[in-house]
């Protein structure tokens, strides 16, 4: 069975390489996702594990991605304000994840290929 | 135009993660598809700018990923001696770039889309 990006044992991941080698993957569609969920590029990090000045900058390097920010943020003070994410910003990430999915099930024979040479295979728990 | 995982504007790459969090991605590719040309792991590691050390900890490591190993090394001194990859190591490599020239096929609009929303378009030569 296939649940987003996972086969059975294993996830795929996509990493979009624009010409000039900027790069478009899983960790800043995450932060992404967590800016739009927390409303916060603050607690966006934290839930990443990276610092506020680590998640501003990565903000701030997709807002340049596009011709369009993806996020838009009140700037207010030292911890700055909240964020949301514009809807091209939306569209990013629902492209993205629609990309993994499709990718996922397109590959699914060769994803359960490689995870049936694994040597261990403890079967998973699905909550 | 499709070469590879590219489409015109934009290059997907893939990561397979595995239940344990193991990960299969580009650079282990190359690494094994390096050793595969070389026919050693330290010009293999040189040519991706790692030192010999850290080259043979990820062909270690990605020994032990798979039931069956994937590079036969001649241990050799300490500078190493040959290294090939093994059938199953080749097989490897193939899987993974069939699959990333799938994906990227399969994925051609999207990512097209996502180029097109790039600010600066410079047409990249193409040899």
């Amino acid at each position: 069975m296939i649940k987003g990006g996972h086969s059975d044992d294993a996830r795929l991941s996509l990493r979009v390489d624009f010409d000039d080698e900027t790069r478009l993957g899983p960790g800043k569609i995450r932060l992404l996702e967590l800016v739009g969920e927390t409303g916060s590029i603050s607690a966006a990090g934290r839930a990443m594990g990276m610092s506020y000045r680590r998640a501003w900058l990565l903000i701030d390097t997709l807002n340049a991605y596009f011709r369009r920010p993806v996020v838009a943020a009140q700037h207010g003070g030292k911890r700055g304000g909240g964020a949301t994410l514009t809807d091209f910003g939306a569209d990013v990430v629902k492209r993205y994840r629609r990309m993994e999915e499709a990718a996922a099930r397109a590959l699914r024979p060769d994803l359960q290929a490689l995870a049936a040479e694994r040597p261990f295979r403890p079967r998973a728990r699905r909550n």
